[in-house]
Formats: C-alpha cells, structure tokens, sequence
C-alpha cells in the first residue's frame, strides 16, 4: 500500500504550522489561468465535465434501489441529464458499518495520509469540479475554480490539521507504577486507543457544495468515522465526485470504499430525514438555511451536530480615509456571487448626518450614493463577479423586497437581468438596494438569501453600532465590517461585535472583502445563530473521536 | 494582585507533562496520615469542620431568600444543622453575568493561574473536607480524604492543563499578507481573542462531591464561564468549602466573586431544573444517575452537556495465576466505599465449567467461593474500606434484591449491617451477593447503586465476554476487568470491550481495581451510556471556549 502520509507529510506540517501561525497560505491553486496551467489542463476539465452531462453517473453503491437527481444549470436553464443512485439507506447503512473496524485499527496516520491523497486528487480534478459548480451552484467560473474548489480544499486540508493535533495529543501507550500502602509496587502497561462515533452524515448546501464537504469529510473520516455526503438536490455533481476520489482512494489503499457514500436526493423526494433520524447517524456536519440549521441543533440531541448558517452581516462606518476605495469594498460584497455567499454584507449602516470621509464632511446621501454608483461599476462586466442566482426562489425575493420598498424606506436601487453573452438563458439579477430608518427592523435584521441589501441610517454612528451588534447577537452573523478613522470607535465596535458573539473587520478596502482565508480566519464563531462550529478549531475535531483504554498487570 | 499563574507555573507544567505521558503522579497529599502531616493539622481540620456545625454556613450571595439544607450524617444519623443560602435563581443569574467580561479579558493565563490558587487553597483544607465529606457521602476517613480529596484534585489539575493546551493552540495575534490579482498586496493585522460561552452548572453526585466539581470548575472559570455549582441535597457541605475558596480567590484577585456561587437545595425543594431550564445556562456538567443524566443529555440541547453517571460494571474471568490474588482483587472492589463508587464492580461472570487457576482446574464454585471467603476477610476491619451508606434507599435495594435471589439463582452471600466502634448508629451494609445464570441478566445489567454484586454462571469464557460486553454496549460501563493467562483471549476480550465503547483493566492484583488514576487513566469513554464525557481530555474543554477575531487592514 502506497504510504500517502509520508508522500503528503511536509503539506500536512505546512498546515499545521499555518493554523498555529495563521499567516497567508494555500496548500492548492486558487487561479484557473492558462498562464499557470497551460490550455490543455483546462480543456481536458471541461471536456470531462461535459462527458459526464446526460448520462447515469458512475457510482456503484449498495442499496441503489432506482435512480434520482434532477439538477438543471443556471446558466442554461436545462437540465444537466445526471442521474444518481438513489439510495436504500437502510442497506446502505448496513454496508457502510462494515468497514469501520478495518478502518479505527488503521490508526490516525494511515487515514490522515488517506485523506491527504483524497484532497490532493481533488485538487487535480478542479477544472471540471469548477464547470460542475457553475451548473449547479451558479457560480462564476472563477469563483467555482477557488471559492468552491481550492479555498474549500484548503479547508478540507485545514480540518485535517486539527484533526491530527488532536488525535497526536493521544500518546499510543503509558507505563505507570506506583505504590499503594504496603502491599507493594503495581505497574501497568497501558494502550490508548482513538474510537470512532459511528456514522457522519454531512449535509452540503447549494450555493457551495464543498466548502463544508471537504473540512467535514477530513474531520470525521480522519478521526475513524465513515462518512455520508448528503448534497443539495441542486448541487449534487461536485459532491459525486468527490464521493467517487474518496471511494477510489479508500479502494486502493485497501479499505472499504464504502466508508465513503454519497444519498443523493430531488426538492420533491428529499432524501434528508431518514440520515438524521437514523440512530446508526452519530454525527451531523450542515451547511444551508438558519432554520433548518437550528432545527437540527435542537432535534439531534443524540448526535454531534456543527452548523454553519448564515446571518444578516452588517457594515458599519463611523467614518473612513478614502470614501471611493471604501465604496467600492462595499459594493464588491453586494456583487460578489450575487450575494449568495455566507459572508456577503446585507446591512449598511450609516449615521443619518453622516461621516467624515479623507477629512471632508460627508452626507449620508453622498455615502450611500457612492456606494450605489460603486455597485453600477461592477455591473459593467459583472458575469466574473456576480455568476447567476443558484435557485428560481430569489427572483420572487427580489421581488418582494422590492414591493416593500416604499412601505419601509425609498428604493435606492433596482434589481434587473443581467446580460451574459455566453449564457443568454442565465438566471441573474443585479443588486436590489432599499434605503430605510431603523424602523425597518423587521425586514432587515433576518438573512436574506440572494442580491438584497438595506442602507440604514442610524441616529449616529454610536447607534448604528448598537443596532448592527445586537442583530448579530439575536439574528447571526459570519462577518461584519467596521470603517472608522476613530480609534476609541474602532475599539468600541470591537468590543461590541465581539460582545455580540461575532467576528469583524476594520477598514478592509482593496481585496474582497468576502474573503475568509483559510489558517487563519477563523470561519463562524459559534456564539450567535450563524451556526455553532468554526471552521476549523480544535472542538471541531476534537469530539469526532473518543478514548478508550486498556491496562495490564506486568 | 498576586501572579497566581507565575506561583504555580511549576505544576501546571508537571500535569501537563503528565497527561502527555500518562505516568503515575499526583500533585496533592493523598494520605491522611500524621506521619506526613503531624498531628496538629488533622486535628485543626476536624475542630474546622466542627465549628460549621449546627450554624449557618456562611456565604454571601445575591438572591438570598431565605435558607435550606438538611445533610444528615450516614454516621450518626444526626442532622449536621447547617444552612446555606437559598437562592432565588433569577437575581443570581443576574449578578453572575456581571463579572463576565472583565473575567474575559483577563485572558486564560490569569484565569488559569486563579484556578491553580483555588486547588492550591483547596489542597490546604482537606482534612476539614474528609470530615465534610464522611458526614455526607458517608466515606471512610481515608476514601474521603483520597478520592473526593487529594484525587479529585488532581482531577481538576488535570482539567485544567488541558484547558491550558486548548487555549494555548489559539494565538493572540497573527500578521497576514497576500495579493489580490492586480489590485496589490492587502496586509491585515488579526486579533483572535477566547470569548466564554455563559454559565456552566454544574451538578455533583451525592458520593464524591467534588470528584467532578474540581475538573467542571476548572475547565468552565478558565476557559471564562462564571460557574454554579449545584451540590446533592445530602452532600451540600464539601461543595459550599470550594465555593468559599473560589470566592475568595477570585475576591482577593480583583474580580467578581459571583463569578463562582452555589445553589443548594433539599430533596422536598430541589432547585436543578430552574438551572437546566434558564437560557443564560450554556454548559452543564453532570455526575449522577444515568436516567437523569441520559434525560438531560435529550434534554438540554440548547446547552453543552457533559455526563458521567454509572453503569453495569463487569469481571470476565477466563483463568488466573493466582485465585486468591484475584479473589482478593475483586473482593475488594465489592467492599470498597460499599460499592457505591462509578468504578465498583457489580457483575462477575464464570465460566460454568470452572477455569484454569495456576495451572490447575478449578470449579465454578471453588472459584466463587474465594471471592466471598476474600470478602468476609476484608470484613473483619471494614470501617476503613467500606464507609457506609450514603441513602436509606441502598437498604431497601438490597432487601429487593435479597427477595429476588431464590427466583433467579441463589443467595452467595447475604448483607448485614457492620458493626463501627465509633459510630454505632452508622447506616452500614455488608455485601449481597447473588449466584445467578445468564437467564437473570434483566436484574444484573443495570447499575444497581449499593454494595449488591452477581456472581454469573455463563456457558463459556467467550459467552461471559459476549454477555459483558453487550451489557456494557447497552447499559453502560465504566471500568471492566478480565483476567486471563491466555494471550489470545486477552486480545479477544480488550477488543470486544473496545468494539462496546469500554475501556478494560487486565488481571489487576494487588492494588485497589477500582482506582482511576487522574493524568493516566482516561475517566469515561463517552462511547456507551455511562457517560458522554470523559476527565479529562481535549474535547472535554475545546468546546467550552469560542474565538472571535478583529482584522484590520494596515
């Protein structure tokens, strides 16, 4: 058997040593660029994406009972033709257990090495899990390549560097001696073993398949616990294949490729409750809506459960050095993946008499009108930046907001089509922006999936804080952003947001702002309702696995 | 204020050195002996607990409405006549929460060092404690001293370097840098701070107050949670001594007493659920029985929940080297505390057809025989090993099921009070012993609480194993012993308890068996239903912190 942990060693250690430092790192190639990979390599992706269109997808699992899947491409509106076992859980399950034995007594370095080979296959297979997440998720090619390929990788990679801390906290053997009263020396030999929970069901979401389907894969198979992939009914080919490289993988190296099974399912079947409710499911890793999210938080008390949801993640400026560099920040996350992401800002607040900006005094219009003009400069080339709404759901949405535009506050900014030459059927829509007061409460502080956001005025920047912190305690929130040139400001919106049980950035302009870096942002804090894990720290890992020992006389 | 974490540096390094390694050692005096102390201390430690008697303890809390209590001694049968505040919940949960972020922001060195001073100060009280705790839980002097004395210290060292690693792995700090396409380098300075996760209740058991409340102590104040401890009706005293300690710890070093309080209660009036039920509650760390532990691990799902309870502990004897060794040995596990510890054995199973013991075939009964002639020797002195009865109900238990012997095998061994010079109205009872055959296993595969064993006839070694380890898988088990001469059967049984989620303990003679040796021994798997926890590894504090971070472009 081919020794995968030495083969991949020095990237784990790299890891390792990245989360301990959390510096600037990635472990796989972020760009999908010709320059870097030449032609062929992207062609050859692309071509393998297609062969796969309009064809039973290779899967040979136990208990297929019929075939199920019907995702269609939001780029083209029509359907992607895949069809995918769908499964008997009850003999997939039966069939799954048996490989758990073989697999616990492999110990942590053989499946850490697995697991390392698994992710690195992965990363030779982005071209055409980038064409997959297109048609499914709806993301832009670019973002497809890295958001849902080498920056989930990375987390995949990440989890797996906690995984083996914490099982390396573990010693293998003990030897222990001592006195008791005077009936002489007792000495022990003693061995301590790393036991898996039992099945981890891992429910990945539409908009970015893999982003929580690596990082939960590594975690829980790492730590001995077969894995079942659970994909959105929308983005089920990404989540295939990498069921299929982990199935290879477990095959040659001479396990159970059943450690690893995917239950695909349709919105009309779904597939979902038989895993959570199945007693043999010990853990449940989920990525998708808040609530459902917190619906398995509280109905699967028997089982470990880590969400990531999402929340209505706030922008406060109290004031600011360069207004355009931070307009455009701002409307970069308005644009980005048509506000689908996990970390798009929905909620701008602003002080109704408005901010100093490079020194000037600047009123709230002029802000929110820079940030609005900043969104119509993205949108003159948006098919890189914006890529297509993942679901037909967030037109009417869109809709909605629209229409309560006038009740609540003024519409700032209209939604509409946008036009991609390539994919004249694409389903887009530029960003909705409403302005409102903080009266508005009720229709902003709830995570609104897809490209609608709220300009709020506060009654001052002390307020819109106030407000952005306290719907991120009640309502969540993965990212919150604070622009300020006030130092005692800055401090204050730390403390509070942090207070609030969330994370934030300060003056963040240049970069997308979206971006939560892998090693070292520490993704979702766990302390307000956007989910209750983080990808990764050691309580990620470190309850996959439990101890038991044994000693002996000698 | 005093540098707490400086003074104690030393033995912060030792423990956590320890539980690397797993070697033999404590930190704190396990002997009660004037050899080691001198005669003045333990006197001084008796006349303490003394002068607590018949007064009301005093504790000054917020929410005080009025007083409770009603300890009385399993040695005299006397009312101990001391009160303790009786809290109105809501008024203290309010107070509790007040200390909290400046307890935050004091970081986990300080709070750390805080902790090793309240051990420290603990250390220095437990000849007070052993008399607090003989005339509550009714152990021996000695046991009192030792294991919910000297052991359960180490417990909570152990907790607490633990917490140490867990916090350590996260940095204060990192520098990040990297490049954004064209638009040039984006450098973020990143602050990760450790934020608590809210009140951590902790709930003692009625035996061994403090076995888990140093270790759930430790682990929730130093990751930042304020704690309550919530004693057992019967055993409040122990637990008001440490909450003293802590409060004046935590007075003396700046910061809010609150951060540690008790809520105690009397069996009429118990006051558990309005803590497992408030929502300011985040953890909750419990040691009793399994149905209100399994109740409140369904229960509480909104909340960390960590358990220990008790199961259904077993002997799988295949053949010995020596009979009266290991007749001795488990004698001994049958007397000690009067098998009212987590760790006691309950059930023995034998081969019908007898085993091989030093090389020469011995029958069933020969075999069992030794055992109880092992336990009427222990007998002969039992104050020291057996204490007495920590409830009226254990006599009731036993009287059922002397009832039940006839009906499902036969009486071994019958029970009857012990007889202690000193305290001649002390609630004692010697061993019940049933013989019974497989048939019984309704009656012996739950933890029955109190000194009543089985012996079990099974069909074969492999059929005792079978039947022990399905038990334990099923019910729960926290230690499990198996003695053999036989190498492959060995393997077979440390596999199969392993495979039931159990640890085992292999031909242990000569030393006390149901000894749990803090930083060597892991304490509980989490893998059967004794238990979701164990003291103490990783997962057992990673969890109770979060990390939130502030990033900041520069």
């Amino acid at each position: 058997m081919t020794d995968y942990y030495s083969r991949h060693g020095a990237t784990l250690a790299r890891a390792v040593d990245a989360c301990d430092k959390r510096y600037s790192w990635t472990a796989y190639p972020e760009s999908p660029s010709s320059k870097i990979h030449g032609e062929e390599k992207p062609r050859a992706g692309k071509a393998r994406f297609e062969a796969m269109l309009g064809a039973d997808y290779p899967l040979e699992q136990p208990g297929e009972m019929g075939r199920t899947g019907a995702e269609v491409s939001p780029y083209t509106g029509e359907s992607l033709g895949i069809t995918y076992p769908k499964m008997d859980v009850e003999v997939l399950y039966q069939a799954v257990v048996e490989g758990m034995p073989a697999w616990r007594k492999a110990g942590p370095q053989t499946r850490i090495g697995i697991c390392l080979e698994i992710l690195d296959r992965c990363a030779g297979q982005l071209f055409e899990n980038a064409h997959a997440t297109m048609h499914t998720s709806g993301q832009s090619y670019i973002m497809a390549f890295a958001g849902s390929g080498a920056n989930a990788l990375d987390r995949g990679l990440e989890a797996l560097a906690y995984a083996h801390k914490a099982m390396a906290d573990v010693p293998a053997s003990a030897d222990w001696e001592r006195q008791f009263g005077k009936s002489g020396a007792a000495r022990l030999e003693k061995q301590y073993q790393l036991m898996p929970r039992g099945i981890g069901v891992v429910i990945c979401c539409a908009t970015f398949p893999l982003w929580n389907g690596y990082p939960a894969l590594c975690a829980s198979l790492a730590t001995g616990n077969p894995v079942v992939l659970k994909p959105h009914p929308s983005a089920i080919l990404p989540v295939a294949m990498l069921t299929s490289v982990a199935r290879e993988v477990l095959r040659e190296a001479g396990f159970d490729p059943n450690l690893v099974t995917m239950v695909a399912d349709t919105r009309e079947e779904p597939a979902t409750m038989p895993l959570l409710e199945h007693p043999a499911t010990a853990i449940v890793d989920f990525t998708g809506s808040p609530g459902f999210g917190q619906w398995i938080e509280r109905n699967c008390a028997d089982k470990l459960v880590y969400t990531e949801t999402a929340g209505c993640n706030s922008v406060v400026i109290e004031s600011c050095d360069d207004l355009p560099a931070m307009a455009s920040a701002i409307a970069h996350s308005l644009c980005q993946a048509s506000a689908q992401m996990c970390t798009s800002v929905q909620n701008i607040h602003i002080p109704s008499d408005g901010i100093v900006a490079g020194g000037r005094k600047v009123s709230f219009d002029e802000v929110s009108a820079e940030i609005v003009a900043a969104v119509e400069k993205y949108l003159e080339n948006p098919q890189v930046l914006c890529g297509t709404l993942v679901d037909d759901a967030i037109l009417s949405t869109i809709e909605r907001y629209r229409g309560l535009a006038a009740q609540y506050g003024r519409l700032l900014r209209d939604s509409a089509p946008l036009e991609y030459r390539d994919f004249p059927n694409a389903r887009t829509a530029s960003p909705l922006m409403l302005e409102v007061t903080e009266e508005a409460r009720d229709i902003y502080r709830d995570e609104i999936f897809g490209p609608v956001s709220f300009i709020i005025r506060g009654a001052s920047a002390d307020d819109c804080l106030r407000d952005a912190t306290t719907n991120a305690r009640e309502r969540g929130a993965i990212t919150s952003h604070v622009y300020s040139v006030n130092e005692d400001f800055l401090d204050r919106a730390v403390d509070a947001y942090h207070e609030a049980g969330a994370s934030v950035a300060c003056n963040l302009v240049g970069m997308p702002i979206n971006f939560a870096a892998a090693y070292s942002d520490y993704h979702v804090t766990g302390l307000n309702p956007a989910g209750n894990a983080c990808l990764a720290d050691l309580a990620f890992v470190a309850n996959r696995f439990r101890i038991v020992q044994s000693k002996r006389m000698v």
